[in-house]
């Protein structure tokens, strides 16, 4: 028979965890491996809430595991390390991300691109080798193998901790698609969690940026507090129009349905649109925008560890921060009410270790 | 009031054209304009008849302008050069492909990507400088600016015109999304005018070429006879689940409707679906099977001017010719019955020079 949450590993953990599909987070105790040879145990300081997290709670991706401890992008302080452990000793910064293990073998994980093998194990909700389910950074400690770890720059504020799902989701398709680039002109579509930091990337990176959305509403926030050198109305057709042909590239965020259409139009030949959300119906997509340009409509999913580890050095070395709103863990649920309605600039934060009491 | 299509320009022709939407080819007098500085004005001998030649006689684009005069893949032998063309002289061999003008001047232009230049003229059925209709390969002599011209090979038949379209729209994608070298798996979709093409031009980069198809029926000829390495049906679902991620890329060149999901699956992480077909509807995009793999889905339209050249130098030195059915002008109808039904071994050519006669 299977053990319990509490009792299947030794070490005594305790966290918020929901156990349905209402969603609703409450007080939930359970336990955690002990730290093995590669191991890498940490208290959890702070933890990101993402949107993800809102999708997972409720079911509506139809994988998850009850109860479900959510949390993908936190960080924290090192407390043990295994026997083996080359990388981290005990009081480094480090955080975790949305995985926590890969089979390190696959053509993918060989190139460090963990987060495309077909074996990965995310952060929670999965099951470890071990059998058991995976728990995420709600809960006041971790255990991680080292390699899925992430060393947190010093001078970078552990408030930051959405770097780890919102700033890699966008680091990795402006790097790989070289939209990275002085002279490169990047549109973004949809400013929340994770459109707000593709316009702090691609800024840092050199390029222009300009920020695409439903209503003028948004501009002065675009353009004045994140540095966004222009703002387009995709509901007004003549300012569309003389868009047209002028993007080089658009992260697309948004994960409601929307129609490629007009932003294919957007890009110049050779152009990428990539959608970095998952609209849960498939998009319509005609063929003669493609044709006419040699345009692409591409995914891209989080990073690799070793990316992972390269944006948060650079989102060190370049004071990057997400804008967040830290808040005590009793007010999750309030959040995740929130967070339906987009009313967040632009993550939540919990702040685990002063607020998640036993 | 404008003139009569025998009367616009001073020099008479003779081609097969259609007057409405039935689309019949008959016998029709017009003219071409007088050779300027930088034309070339050759004597038609052979031309491909391509499926868009079906869609523009029927209108079925929405852009056919009557009357229409089709072939936008011929080769020829030039019998006047203006007095500032550089390239051709009297005697020589030549091509026509899709093109007969683009404004020389925009970013796709100056990068020899003429072919997504949005002020490209067609090489029928556009509008050309002078206000006059652009006709065809479906005739007696054609006049072009040398730009727009390519050097036939002397060692490659003159037969193998389509090259000028087939030829350079599976040719150009294999080229700018890397598909071009040993060590690559290219999978193939849809065996006709535009696949067969696909296959030979991969096999001779140095790629495997699996070819993907609904039916058994095509193995031998895909294997036997173009020198595909392997054959995948589509319909059947345990080959398809052990071809999944062993691909880096896809040419579709299916027209009609089908899903990308499946062609997906079988991308490894990185890999490309690239469209060189038109289908009418638009396809259905999920985004979960581009976002797990970093997948890209693109479009292709034929080639430049330069890169066009290139693929017929390509060709000529690897001895890489279209399979063709060589058939007389008065056939043509008959043939965009059986093109209709696919009822071609992969495209028929008419000569021209030997059966058009006024």
């Amino acid at each position: 028979m299977a053990k319990s949450p509490e009792t299947e590993h030794p070490m005594k953990a305790f966290g918020f965890a929901a156990r349905d599909t209402s969603g609703i987070l409450s007080p939930f105790n359970f336990s955690r491996r002990a730290t093995g040879e590669k191991d890498v145990q940490f208290k959890v300081m702070y933890c990101g809430v993402c949107h993800s997290d809102l999708h997972m709670l409720k079911n509506e991706w139809g994988m998850t595991q009850y109860p479900i401890v959510p949390g993908h992008e936190f960080v924290g302080v090192v407390t043990e390390v295994g026997t083996k452990v080359d990388k981290f000793k005990i009081g480094n910064k480090v955080g975790v991300g949305c995985l926590v293990g890969s089979c390190r073998q696959c053509e993918d994980c060989v190139n460090d691109l963990e987060n495309y093998c077909t074996k990965q194990i995310q952060t929670y909700s999965s099951i470890y080798y071990d059998g058991s389910v995976t728990y995420g950074g709600y809960s006041d400690i971790m255990v991680a193998d080292e390699h899925f770890v992430v060393r947190w720059p010093e001078n970078l504020p552990m408030e930051a901790a959405p770097l780890l799902c919102a700033g890699i989701t966008t680091y990795s398709p402006l790097r790989h698609f070289e939209l990275d680039k002085p002279g490169k002109h990047v549109g973004v579509v949809g400013l929340g969690g994770l459109g707000h930091m593709a316009v702090k990337f691609a800024k840092a990176f050199g390029a222009k940026v300009t920020v695409i959305s439903t209503s003028i509403g948004k501009k002065d926030e675009a353009i004045g507090r994140l540095g966004a050198d222009a703002f387009l109305v995709s509901k007004d057709p003549q300012q569309m129009k003389a868009a047209v042909k002028t993007m080089d590239g658009i992260i697309d965020t948004v994960s409601a349905n929307h129609s490629f259409v007009p932003l294919l139009m957007l890009l110049k030949t050779n152009g990428k649109l990539i959608t970095v959300g998952a609209p849960e119906k498939p998009q319509e997509l005609p063929a003669f925008p493609l044709l006419m340009g040699r345009k692409t409509v591409a995914g891209s999913a989080i990073g690799g560890l070793k990316e992972t580890q390269e944006m948060v050095d650079f989102a060190a070395k370049n004071n990057i921060t997400p804008d967040v709103e830290v808040i005590p863990m009793e007010y999750v649920n309030t959040a995740m009410e929130r967070l339906l309605k987009a009313d967040v600039k632009y993550r939540f934060v919990l702040d685990v270790a002063n607020t998640l009491k036993a």
